[in-house]
């Protein structure tokens, strides 16, 4: 009787006084026929146009020796230590990280974070909004200031996901001259005039990806330019933490008097990628936007991953590990400087300037930077040519290839020796 | 010297042979006085309009009883035995799982995702997407699908934050009316052809709010209508597992042979919130569409945790806890029932249908749900009336405000006979 009854609730049958059940005259007959679909309908063929969003990608390559910029060396992560700090978040308050939290992010963390901005990137003033990767921070600000047609300044070589992000927002991205101090402010100042330019998006610490260093002149031009153009400035510093010189210049955000500086960043560098953990600090109304936009995108990050990181914070075993992974990187950043040094020497045309910091070296191949990705694919080096970093624009020729990016933080020393053995015999062969 | 080198890279002074070191000429004069903005300016007036976002809200209401309707009891969850598992997870591949992974998802989750798939909700021959929680996959699709403009179908009642979703896309939302037996299909068909409608968001198993099952045949009529008007169906399936009387429908995706129906899901129910694992089930060039976009906005889900859950599935402990936790909502939704049968005994003049299944109840207060929400609140019990659910459009006059949604999940058998016993006492104040 409860199974009858069942079948009446979901409507397969109807109960008739001292009839007993019928089947439903209700279910139409197609239901019966449209269990067994065409097969063309099974392939799944979806009769929809899109409004948006990017055409689907090849999968990324998986090469022996990849030099690749953005990512740093997981071998190198004291995971022990961190799992100590996961189970100690699980095992305090589960209900309050288990539970939704503000979209802002998980208070401790943002207290924590809050306290290292103000010490070491010299930021204060801001609200932090807690977000996942500097990519989705990069995309909601794009939705929030960019309305379709709008137009938004970027570097004419620079950083391809974040140019997505805007594009998905309706930005048209018009290049912005880059050169050996970064992005040219005063170029900049002039497509302002020009194309009412209403964001500039800019990498001034490491410029993404040649890892020039804006000065402080060109930093205050720039700011000046977008203060009396009314350009707002959407600030990547992405890499902070790898600065081997010195203290790295504090970033745009950190003198912002007018509040246009939006200022992203990322621990996917120093933490690692798949927690997706990065933030901006934003002028307060801009953050409560932000914030109030998250509540309906992605609501939160994750409470576990938030609440560890913020313990590992705490207990300084975060800034131990970043310490021990400057020296990492400075070390392997001088090993791909000496093995590219015996390639000079075996009559390669290679010039290059050596980066203050950064992960990644933006080497001049004095060839065809096309050619030697291919010969090097074929040696199993993964390597990316300038080509890879430029925008696009309308009527261009593309320009010169002759730049190659080589990431050096995710290889060791000895693995940094063997690719570039390999990479030297791709430039031979594409001689 | 290697200080003074430092500053003349940074652009603070200028080098000049035989003269020493100079404050470098090219800083404006400006940079000076920028640093002391007036104080108006540090308050952080971005001074440009947002181009979208909704409007920030007030954060939530804290209160000792909260009937909240999409909430686990998050004290019932098995925090050792999870984190047993998010040991195993960082201690197996850390450079896996730490890494950058595949934008649609962890691949061993998305295998144990089909398989539960299949055999719970009989869904084949669909590419998943894991998001961050069900949200994400709205967001996301309503991005992919949605124009400014384009009318999308909503049930009249409904959840909030997917029309958010929906209008964060530029949607135009229309209402179609629900009654106890959910959207009601020839309703919905007849806004089809009057509006054009894109798409239809659904909740055919548990209607959000009022947790009425759709059933076959109106399921049926609904399908047929929109593969006629060429609607695509956005069902959003967000408590399948919590279903008391037997195995529930399964939803219209698992029988969907022109490939319309976009299913969107989540695991915040039964696994908990603040991890946002949630997904979509989709026609795989949708699926491929999703993923491109997701790449550009958060990248990809928390690998620990997608890792960790995998690893749980496998082992069977989350069907365990799944089994476990039906039995606890089905005891509170009981005690929730007796609580209001001895409220209707002292003559308040509710009424309700005891669900089937999901997290919560659909109560007639018989008075005016507004006024009690006000007087719950005053003694301590936070309750969501009708309106709170219903869609705002030009012209309505709001309608009845008569029901309340009761949720039952997240509070003791005793806790809830407390919380409606004061509930009581506020409907008694609210006559």
């Amino acid at each position: 009787m409860t199974a009858l009854g069942e079948l009446v609730a979901e409507g397969w049958l109807t109960a008739r006084e001292r009839q007993g059940y019928l089947v439903s005259d209700t279910l139409p007959s197609t239901f019966f026929t449209a269990a067994a679909p065409p097969a063309a309908a099974r392939a799944g063929a979806f009769p929809w146009a899109f409004a948006r969003g990017p055409e689907p990608l090849p999968p990324d390559e998986a090469l022996p020796y990849a030099f690749l910029g953005g990512t740093p060396d997981l071998r190198l992560f004291p995971t022990a230590e961190f799992r100590g700090f996961l189970h100690a978040a699980l095992k305090a308050r589960p209900e309050k990280i288990l539970g939704y939290g503000p979209p802002a992010g998980h208070e401790p963390l943002r207290a924590e974070l809050r306290t290292y901005l103000r010490r070491m990137r010299a930021l204060q003033d801001r609200d932090l909004v807690v977000t996942h990767g500097s990519q989705e921070a990069l995309y909601l600000l794009a939705q929030l200031l960019v309305a379709p047609g709008d137009k938004v300044g970027v570097e004419a070589r620079g950083y391809r996901p974040a140019w997505e992000a805007l594009r998905a927002a309706g930005a048209e991205l018009v290049a912005l001259p880059v050169d050996a101090d970064g992005l040219d402010a005063d170029a900049a100042a002039r497509a302002m005039g020009r194309h009412k330019l209403k964001l500039v998006y800019t990498t001034p610490l490491h410029q993404y990806p040649t890892t020039a260093t804006m000065p402080v002149g060109r930093r205050t031009r720039l700011y000046d330019a977008c203060l009396r153009h009314g350009v707002a400035i959407l600030e990547d510093d992405y890499d902070h933490e790898f600065h081997y010189r010195c203290q790295p210049l504090p970033p745009l955000a950190a003198s912002d008097p007018a509040g246009l500086v939006l200022y992203v960043s990322t621990f996917s560098k120093v933490l690692f990628p798949g927690t997706r953990l990065g933030f901006a600090a934003l002028p307060p109304p801009v953050a409560a936007r932000l914030a109030a936009l998250k509540r309906v995108t992605t609501r939160q990050n994750d409470g576990i991953a938030q609440d560890a990181v913020a313990r590992w914070m705490r207990d300084g075993g975060f800034e131990r590990h970043l310490r021990r992974m400057r020296r990492a990187y400075e070390e392997r950043r001088d090993a791909l400087v000496a093995a590219l040094e015996r390639l000079r020497g075996r009559g390669l045309p290679l010039a290059w300037r050596v980066p203050d910091g950064g992960m990644a070296l933006w080497l001049d191949s004095g060839g065809d930077a096309g050619r030697i990705r291919l010969e090097a694919r074929a040696r199993g080096v993964l390597v990316l040519p300038e080509s890879a970093f430029r925008l696009a624009e309308r009527g261009s020729g593309g320009g010169p290839n002759r730049h190659l990016r080589l990431g050096f933080a995710n290889q060791t020393p000895r693995e940094l020796e063997l690719g570039v053995k390999r990479l030297g015999e791709a430039m031979e062969a594409a001689r």
